[in-house]
């Protein structure tokens, strides 16, 4: 069986050597500067988990599809800041603002070729799996994102669309990670389907958790400035939440969501006032319940499939993942 | 043998009844209207046909990869017309106009994985080999777009390089298209790479004919407004060849093409005045006899693997292409 040691060292030597191959003039930088600034790895991260689950080593078979997720998951990034004018992503400038909209445009095209380079690079017998299971997941994740561009212009999202709209754009490709390992790995139909029922559920706990923790973490350990989503309006699980649950403290709610955010002062008032409401109603709770019920499922899936160190692999994964907020 | 008549058959089938299997509010719409809007099937219908010099019948096997050239070029168009800041395509308007530029790039990007899907139908034993040619195209042509920009704010392009753009962004999906068919017929490596050449040469001179015709072309037959490089300052071959060629005649050129083009009546002055240079520098000739040359150098390389009635298809496929100038 492969450790978390020895994925760390596969993910470290896989994304500090990345190469893309094809040199025109200025194409490339922004997929190298999106590699660099990326964070924890957690799709290939996870690929490489399940593969484990049923290999001794690693070789590119599996690697290049790994770092495919990755380079997708940078590709849509890249696409949804321009979509959603961010200016930053991970405390740097995002694609379209340093450089400019169409260079952003364009090579977030090329990096979505290049997730395809490297996933032809999965075993002949199961490529025809994989790479629709890759282009299923990656139509969905853009359905998500259209979901996503929808709700804003609505006033009530009822939860089970919010779910369904978080399942497409932060779900499937976890979930996907999670089968396509097990899938290069050659493991049975029944063992796919549950590991990735594994990482669908997973992946809704930790965009849950991400909502939580843009209201209610740690300024320090989340990375990103606390009350991001109540400032920008964004609907996240909380509001979705809150809004359902508020009962005679709507209005009250409706108005908070509805306060000015120009200035430092603004911003500071709205965030304190609608995180009071949120608490008022235990929406924060509620949400620790939700993301732990998440995680709870996903481990359910896991434990269908394994025991021992394999589950506990797969245990572990999902506290890393998602334990920040306990 | 497959006739030009079942091709315009399959062709028919092929794109009126494309259907796009998901369907979120607006986000496949886009799509619907790109390929109801689209022209000649010139790369579906050369991938058939070079499928055809192998095959008696069709099956999705080859038909849906075929569409995916289709669609994937489609895709290009929408992209492209967001960074051209194209108002019109093909008489109508372009995705980015009649939606919005998200929608545009959302679109496009689901496009491009649509067209993944529909490579994946390709036989098994040959899957690898079609990914891999259609994911190295799908790059280089992104690489021309990123070089066609390039050239926007440089004067002096010289011919070499203005080839090597054009050979990039339309060259190599035509040629793609033509080895496509071949592959997935099972035809040998070594016809497989003279149908590449025969399409790289073809998509050379459908490109140089284009230029040729956007200035001396009929507007009824051409169908857009002659003279919209000219009008647009957009580096084509005529601009490239007279510089290079002007001489004396070199200052008088750069005047014409930096004349203003506001008005009506300074865009006819502008295309006038253009065109008279071109014409007493016989640009126009010249461009007619590379666009024959090209032709030609196609046709050698068809004539290399096939003759007779074989031969002759790959001809007429030429001539209905290029013909145009003749």
């Amino acid at each position: 069986m492969i450790t978390e040691i020895h994925i760390e060292q596969a993910l470290k030597e896989l994304f500090d050597n990345i190469v893309f191959t094809r040199e025109p003039a200025g194409l490339y930088d922004p997929l190298r500067y999106m590699i660099a600034i990326g964070g924890k790895r957690i799709r290939p991260r996870l690929c490489l988990t399940t593969y484990g689950l049923y290999k001794e080593s690693f070789d590119q078979s599996i690697l290049q599809p790994a770092a495919a997720l990755e380079v997708f998951h940078s590709f849509t990034l890249i696409h949804d800041d321009i979509m959603d004018r961010s200016p930053l992503r991970r405390g740097v400038p995002t694609v379209w603002k340093k450089w400019n909209e169409d260079t952003a445009i364009l090579s977030g095209d090329v990096m979505n070729i290049d997730a395809y380079k490297r996933i032809a690079c999965a075993p002949a017998n199961v490529l025809p799996q994989v790479l629709k299971l890759f282009s299923d997941t990656a139509a969905q994740v853009c359905d998500g994102q259209q979901l996503d561009m929808d709700f804003e212009s609505r006033t009530d999202v009822p939860m089970d669309e919010y779910m369904q709209m978080i399942g497409l754009k932060t779900g499937v490709l976890i979930a996907c990670a999670a089968k396509m390992g097990a899938l290069i790995a050659g493991a049975s139909e029944t063992d796919c389907e549950e590991l990735y029922a594994y990482g669908y559920n997973l992946g809704l706990a930790f965009q849950v958790a991400d909502d939580y923790l843009d209201a209610f973490g740690d300024e320090a350990v989340f990375g990103k400035p606390i009350g991001g989503d109540i400032v920008n309006n964004k609907k996240c699980w909380l509001t979705t939440h809150a809004l359902e649950k508020a009962g005679e403290a709507r209005e009250e709610l409706l108005e908070a969501l509805a306060m000015p955010a120009e200035t430092e002062v603004e911003r500071v008032m709205k965030i304190a006032t609608v995180k009071d409401i949120y608490t008022d109603l235990s929406v924060d709770e509620d949400a620790k319940y939700e993301i732990l019920r998440l995680n709870n499922l996903a481990l359910e899936h896991a434990a269908k499939i394994c025991n021992g160190i394999r589950y506990e692999q797969l245990r572990r994964f999902a506290d890393k993942l998602v334990g920040r907020t306990k």
